[in-house]
């Protein structure tokens, strides 16, 4: 099928899957948690064949051990997948919420209402477990999606969707074309420019396949590209908390966007040589050279550099940073607040890991993705990430002339 | 100066309005307001200056009497300017408000606060009042900005901008480089590419200029390129809301982007033609015809089709409008539930006028433009759609590790 007459389709079922009521799609999503369950052998065939051709391009050098990894799907994973679906279900609704409801005079009322933002775009790479993730978002959140997967990764994608579509097909009154897959190259290219029908391209994946995308689309693109997290140890910081955090944030999971990557350490801190020496037994490699102030190490790497006061910190991480997530460690509470009121990052934080930047740990129940755009959504995204608002306005024959005349006048009176 | 080192010092000066009080930026606002009053004379001579220019170029047919027009400024439009400002100083801080407070667990609090965007870059046509408007809205949002206008008001936009300038540099603490202002063509080029540093691109213009800026830049774009809004009369509809509606919609002011420009009849309307010669009595000429269904008049001109439900009419209205403002009239709550619920535009309306929609009437304030995106920000928007947030964690050490490990655990409890 040609890509535009895919994309079409979408948008269709993107206006049918508008006005679904919530019990119809947390049906859906329970329906495809079940039939994972009841088919997940023939995922795990269609997987086998995948992992099969991936251990030779593990061989030949074409992808990595890790990128094989995260190919395989296991028990674990499809229980962690089949739960991650029944969880969203048990989500509230993002869609229908009034986030504001005014009188604008006697009888002409102005409702704001929480709507899906239509079709969505999701580009990912070699972890088949995302379609199960992302297809539950776009239904919880009413909007379309168009998928395309890793290479690596065709055979499990297929069948995935296959269970998917073959679960929704059983739900009564829940629309066709709502989840699609497209494989091919081109059919990235043309979704990219497709901005007619596609209203927002997640990619999930790593570093070069999101700044790409950006690089590469005019629709709105919600993700981040670098996470160069920084960790400023003030000169009134802890030694505990310093150590405790940095190692943290720094080991706990080295290849994390909000991983930290260059601690900046004011001059006076008298126990700076305590901090990095405790950074080392904890086996992280120390770097101090300009020219990794902007390197993602995704590794037990640290770069680290000696700074004057709060000020050259604030000034090195809004030139170096990627506006991802930054932390302070200080007993000093109004370096604290300089610190977080200046530092133009979507996580600014004052004694804790960076490591906390995550849609579940901030409480979100579900996470779309980690942006750090200035628009729309900013840090970890939940499910109100997918869902834009309407206005209703509601009367009983008003005219714009009365006002404009001075007939009547506006009270502007909110109601909720 | 190249536009790159102008955008650098835009992107600095951001980071310094950003942590300006309230106080400081109304005291700038005010400050604008009183030099207006001191200057305006110099100000007339400039504009008188732009319009001895202009007279030629309406004579030689390059450009229309109305933009002449716009460009005017008078002593009336002088006053709606200043007052415009010191409006906008008395207008609620979009800044700093907290948008949620949530502790994550004891001792570890999640706070979600509303921040400026960063720079804005604005480029506007033959309206030199735009500046003052456009200027006022960034201080308030403590954003800084980037203008561009059109060539024919060239010598009043220069001294309107030394104006605003002069009086900032007064205020205590004020940043430099608040405001700039760019002339050239190429300029524009630069500011459309520049999204290192500018975080948003506002038009300011009539269709061709918003679509050409949609169509060459990357960075995030509010507003709107057509106003295709219709009106849909129910087979119920009561023909005095019907006929009132609709004049409103097309005669108050024909030339807005909110005005109707096809209007939709059920087939069973049986006042169809009592509806048809009552709009033909207002000098409203009507023209029904499928090549009409997509064009903006901006004129007493109306197409108008007949339907054979509310499906077809919502159908029509999906395919052809451009997601701006539609209304229905009806007698029949339920078809007007299913109108608003399924019309995939900003505002969605129930026997009322489609002129309604504006940021003032809807009682923001103050109106940034009207956008038909569906991200960020959607219909008019207020001074709300010029902000973002960040998000701040405090705790007193915390570690992922002690969550991941399950030492601690999460309570997501919301403190406000």
């Amino acid at each position: 099928m040609p890509f535009s007459d895919l994309a079409k389709k979408a948008k269709l079922a993107s206006l049918k899957i508008a006005e679904l009521d919530t019990e119809v799609k947390n049906r859906a999503l329970n329906k495809i948690a079940d039939a994972f369950e009841v088919n997940k052998h023939e995922i795990f065939e269609a997987n086998k064949q995948d992992l099969a051709e991936a251990e030779m391009l593990v061989e030949n050098g074409e992808i990595t051990k890790s990128t094989f990894n995260r190919l395989k799907l296991d028990e674990n994973k499809m229980r962690d997948m089949i739960q991650g679906v029944r969880d969203i279900a048990n989500l509230e609704d993002p869609v229908g919420k009034v986030l504001f409801k005014r009188e604008l005079d006697e009888g002409l009322v102005l409702t704001k209402v929480s709507c899906p933002i239509g079709v969505l775009g999701i580009i990912f790479e070699a972890r088949p477990d995302v379609i199960s993730q992302i297809a539950s978002l776009a239904i919880k959140s009413s909007n379309a999606v168009i998928l395309k997967g890793g290479k690596e990764s065709k055979n499990t994608n297929k069948k995935i969707l296959e269970v998917i579509n073959g679960a929704l097909a059983q739900v009564e009154g829940f629309p066709n074309d709502v989840v699609q897959q497209v494989f091919s190259r081109d059919d990235v290219a043309q979704m990219l420019t497709c901005d007619e029908y596609i209203n927002l391209i997640i990619p999930r994946g790593g570093n070069n396949l999101v700044k790409f995308i950006k690089e590469n689309t005019k629709i709105p693109v919600l993700g981040h590209a670098n996470g160069i997290c920084h960790i400023f140890v003030d000169e009134s910081a802890d030694i505990d908390i310093a150590s405790r955090v940095v190692t943290d944030a720094k080991t706990q999971y080295p290849s994390a966007c909000n991983a930290v990557e260059t601690l900046l350490i004011h001059k006076n801190f008298k126990k700076s040589d305590e901090l990095l020496t405790s950074l080392q037994l904890s086996e992280i490699k120390l770097v101090s050279n300009p020219e990794s102030w902007d390197i993602e190490y995704s590794d037990k790497i640290l770069s680290y550099k000696f700074v004057d006061s709060v000020e050259e910190a604030i000034n090195h991480i809004n030139t170096y940073g990627s506006g991802h997530t930054d932390s302070i460690i200080t007993t000093d509470g109004s370096n604290a607040e300089k610190f977080m009121n200046n530092v133009d990052s979507a996580g600014v934080y004052f004694n804790v890991s960076t490591r906390f930047a995550d849609g579940f740990r901030y409480g979100f129940g579900a996470e779309v993705g980690i942006s750090t755009n200035k628009t729309h959504a900013r840090g970890p995204v939940g499910l109100e990430g997918l869902t834009i608002y309407k206005y209703k306005l509601v009367g009983n024959g008003q005219i714009v002339d009365d006002y404009a005349k001075g007939v009547k006048q506006f009270h502007h009176k909110d109601l909720i």
